[in-house]
């Protein structure tokens, strides 16, 4: 069978004509009973074949001993049973031309060598016969409009469940119930959720691509615990950038994150926190850092267009309660969002409307009393101004009494100039309710406000290159330091002037002067200096002959078996900074390039910033503004200022080595990056190249 | 009149007989119309006095044309009229005798110097009769036991207060109803709540303290806008740690942090968050982030005693949703609080009760299934574990359909071996009020879960000693820097071996060996590097001689007018690292010692830590743990560790400068204090102090 993809695996998995639900239990209590008397209750109208092999009534309804004897093909299989029998049941549906099947059991990858042997058959089944899974450890999916909610999520007994336009994947069975309750207390209904569980075989990228289409989706809510099947989640991601619909994640990982020290050699990149921020954002997905910023996120981010890197952008803050939009304030400013005071102009404005604002930072109508005009016209306003990119409105104990004297004017500002938020300072849950079935963005707590505001703000436009991923295959080829530099000038990487001399020729007249510095160059010492590999500060040729014969002498000592007949000489320069530049091809999210200060001061802050390669000159930049330790040289406190166009010229070119064609770079980094003086550019005065030897 | 003070200032704050109601409205629309419509509506028992001058009945009750025509003396006025008004207002309290009065009018020190030289008359009103202030810019108090709604907060107008036993202060006016409100929405109720507005007189710390044997209150809340009148916060909050009283704190001003660049020079440490987080943590009151933490710490704080520092607290976590806990021990990462996995011996009984988990670091029961003898006899078992300082029940949807199962026995639960905290993951409102009703610590988010368990955890031990705070009156005097080794040698700091040499006369024989460094010696000469003061590595005594010569003529030259006759010469050492140790008498705080690495990047990092002064042993070697940089000088991956024993008693050492009384030390840095290796001690070799010249 020719496996589902696109529409016709999003028609299987929300819009089934029929199902089968293969192990459903007659007994209420039980999770395996579930399935159908939601689908019941919900008035499901396509077929339903429950199998089980040990009743003829199930429920109250027929029940078939096996998927053999069911009168008709169904889409899908809901596979309820334990590990074992449900892997029977897998290659019952590839038998019978069953295109689509998912395993509510656990006992696969997460238990073990035994449990992912067990997985990998489990995918094999799959492949074998072309039946499409979703799972195992998938407690279901529910579709609202279908009338679907085939899931064992003990949550959906709940009736009534609201219909909205988001869709949602979740790596945890249990939080699409959490997620659809709190949805339910927020006015907030959702078109489709899914636990993909597992991902033996459907990934969140692939379901969610499958449903891009589909006019009901307005956009997209992702419950992550990992960043696999990446290149999925990636095309995933780009189409919903190109149709305009947005796509918000929480992923769980922070405190690994957090907890380890952090690493700047770019071989350890692989699976940490910052990854997956990279991932996340250079597919133009927003990650937000709260839960319930999770929840409240995509109304805004449907009003924010993604953004090219440019100027940081700008809020502005209407307020009745000065504590309250503080806290908001506050929240927005730890994250990096700036909060400005509105500009002569419109302050002048605000005064003919009779609004004294001259006080400071933010618009409060304290004084001038919480009333509908009040509101309203200072908002009429603010949307106008030219200073803010967003106005956020901070409605303090009004909204829970009086929605209509300052929500109101809100919701009624709403198709303004520009995004309008509101955070909600008391209790005050209907107010929320009317904010959210207007559409309008609306924040209980100033942790979500500030969170999601500064989520939304730093949405990019996604990287559209997708550079090759490694083969895998093939061995691993370290090149030596003039290799490496040779490669570096076919994308215009600049490195201090350098000669390969033989150790045993006189030294000749150097094309630079001294002092410089001599470097073992042999393609299998990595770690020159551990082996005695590097002299320093040479003022002359006779010391260079000394050093040239120490260095051969140390390194053969050290590494028995190798013969050393070549140095690297080098201009030594003096320099006001260094940084470290690096590309990864990394296994899981594709080639990264990065940015940090190097050193272990460096490695103990976590202080560097990645992207997916190759980038643009605009996100070089971005990329110098995320490493905190390059303000020491931007001209902080007076200390003399790097070259940093420079060193963005080079990360543009170092990320090009992403795309080199006839060598695959695993592997490629600058430590360090010598930054010379404004103006005058940059060096390479050491590098590691790693090629896949196809 | 003698100003009231504790417990008599406390009966007119709360439990007033009489209340002047001056300025009262007769409009209802009006906000100085609230306060007589909300103690008539809560049924307050005292007497209530309308002033009015324009108006013989207010709201159908009779009002008197001024103060001077009651007929008896109310114990409080509550001023509700505009600025100018109020200042004649309290006046007339000093003239009758009124010991209390409150003033709601803005326009004092917020509005300019004019504002602020209104405030100093209004201060010096008060201080002339002995009228006790509240305001400005107070919007009132609540005493629930009492009727006592004396607020013109519209959000009181809600009936049905409930009660219970916090007590809130709060520098927002506006936020005491955005509590109440919120508290309501999770059965939590208080006992009063007080809007300190301006403390012009009365601050948060002497209102709270005034309350501390009132038996009814059983916790504080604080939002806070400043640490302005610290004296008072501190003997406040020592005075309910020694009661048994947590205290919770909101501070704004994070994000000021955030934005400015940290300064590593202890000069200009005032008014900076991470001082108000020293003051605060020092008093042992817990500093929460989230907003919402804020409602939810108290009743894990009333559940963990203040610590000593000692080993790093650990947390048990069982769940019914793997997702759902996942998001809390994530959040728990982030802040450092470690969540560990049970014991061999713990899993064993786990095991006997028919639990399996042995597959991480949380007791994951989903598949045991959602039962209440599943997680009662789980939660027997943990809270009788030995390795767990706390246990995490998170309770997936469950808590929203059938809280018997999960919700009720982590009630049945609470008063269990140790402190027991529940995250609800879905929408279960009733869940949390169960949870509150039996005192039990909930939790409706996962980042105020972790945001209240770890500021919980971090509370200390208040530090009991209060060292002598500056007159502020005097000039300032800098030492040199013989004379500031000389004072550091009283209290114990090590330095290095020091010589002080005429310039005019020959080179002595040195009690230490070359190579030495010589720097200018004057009083009036901070910096020395900058004119020229300081020559390195000198290697002998002719050396010596023109090295001397030369600082001579350096620094003569760039300060005219000052004449160098010696030189401090001190030997050169070399050493793993170098720390940054000072203290400084601050202004609002009093006396704070401080660690940090010092150098460019520690700023830009923000990356120090500060205490109180004096300090233990204990707390030394906690400052140590906070510095990230310090970390490099622990062995961090093979680097050479550094004496942090040393560093540690020269804390406590420096911290001592606090209590020399026969001179006030304003500010003493040791930057840098060399660390050198292991167990072979520390040495200041700069040093600059600056003492009030009284």
């Amino acid at each position: 069978m020719i496996p589902l993809t696109g529409t016709a695996l999003a028609d299987a998995l929300f819009k089934p004509r029929a199902i089968a639900l293969v192990g459903i239990s007659d007994d209420p209590a039980k999770t395996a009973a579930r399935p159908l008397k939601f689908l019941r209750a919900a008035g499901f109208k396509g077929s339903l074949y429950n199998v089980n092999p040990s009743r003829a009534l199930v429920q109250g309804e027929r029940a078939y001993p096996s998927l053999a004897e069911l009168p008709e093909k169904p889409d899908h299989a809901f596979i309820l049973t334990n590990t074992g029998p449900a892997m029977a049941a897998v290659e019952d549906c590839g038998k019978l031309g069953i295109p689509l099947a998912t395993v509510l059991a656990g006992g696969f990858s997460e238990q073990g060598h035994e449990g992912a042997e067990r997985e990998a058959q489990l995918k094999a089944l799959g492949k074998q016969y072309g039946v499409r899974l979703l799972g195992p450890s998938s407690i279901g999916l529910v579709h609202v409009p279908s009338h679907l909610i085939l899931t064992a999520n003990a949550a959906f007994a709940e009736p009534g469940l609201p219909a909205g336009g988001i869709f949602c994947a979740s790596h945890s069975g249990s939080l699409i119930g959490a997620l659809t309750s709190r949805g339910r207390a927020r006015g907030i209904g959702f078109n489709g959720l899914v636990s993909v569980g597992g991902e033996c075989d459907l990934s969140v990228g692939e379901i969610c691509e499958a449903t891009l289409d589909d006019p009901d989706v307005t956009g997209y809510l992702l419950f992550l615990e990992t960043t696999r099947n990446s290149a999925a989640l990636r095309r995933f991601a780009l189409g919903a950038a190109a149709r305009g619909k947005p796509v918000v994640a929480y992923k769980l990982g922070r405190s690994e994150a957090a907890a380890e020290l952090a690493v700047s050699h770019t071989g350890a990149l692989a699976g940490e926190d910052d990854v997956a921020d990279t991932l996340l954002r250079d597919c133009g997905v927003a990650r937000v850092e709260t839960f319930e910023g999770l929840l409240e996120a995509l109304p805004l981010l449907r009003r924010i267009p993604l953004r090219k890197p440019a100027r940081k952008p700008t809020v502005g803050v209407v307020t009745t309660t000065g504590g309250g939009a503080a806290m908001a304030v506050d929240q927005l400013g730890v994250r990096g969002v700036e909060v400005v005071a509105p500009s002569a102009e419109t302050l002048q404005k605000l005064a003919a409307a009779g609004i004294d604002a001259s006080g400071g930072r933010i618009v409060d109508l304290t004084l001038a009393g919480t009333k509908y005009e009040v509101m309203k016209g200072t908002l009429d306003i603010l949307m106008g101004a030219p200073e803010f990119d967003l106005i956020l409105a901070a409605v303090g104990s009004s909204a829970r009494y009086q929605p209509d004297l300052a929500v109101k004017p809100v919701i009624d500002s709403r198709d303004g100039g520009k995004p309008l938020a509101c955070f909600v300072v008391p209790e005050a849950p209907e107010a929320l309710r009317q904010l959210s079935a207007a559409g309008v963005p609306n924040f209980r707590t100033p942790e979500g406000c500030g969170d999601v505001i500064a989520s939304a703000l730093a949405r990019r436009v996604p990287n559209p290159v997708i550079a090759p991923a490694d083969s895998g295959s093939g061995g691993v080829r370290l090149l030596n330091e003039a290799d490496a530099y040779s490669l570096f000038e076919r994308v215009g990487i600049p490195h201090a002037p350098t000669a390969v001399l033989a150790v045993d020729a006189p030294v000749p007249e150097l094309p630079f002067p001294y002092p410089v510095v001599a470097k073992v160059l042999h393609d299998r010492v990595a770690h020159k200096t551990d082996v005695g590999g590097v002299v320093l500060a040479i003022r002359n040729a006779e010391e260079l002959a000394a050093a040239m014969a120490g260095i051969r002498t140390s390194v053969e000592a050290a590494l028995p078996g190798i013969t050393i007949d070549k140095v690297l000489v080098q201009a030594m320069t003096a320099a006001v900074g260094e940084v470290l530049v690096g590309l990864r091809r990394d296994a899981e999210v594709g080639p990264l390039v990065m940015l940090a200060a190097g050193g272990v001061l460096t490695e103990i802050y976590r202080d560097r910033s990645l992207r997916l390669a190759p980038i643009t000159l605009d996100s070089a930049w971005d990329m110098i503004g995320e490493v905190k330790a390059l303000q020491a040289l931007a001209g902080y406190r007076g200390r003399p200022a790097g070259d940093l166009g420079a060193v963005a010229h080079t990360l543009v070119a170092v990320s090009q080595l992403a795309l080199v064609d006839d060598v695959t770079i695993l592997e490629a980094e600058i430590n360090p990056l010598l930054v010379l003086p404004a103006s005058q550019g940059v060096l390479a005065v050491d590098a590691l190249v790693s090629l896949r030897d196809n």
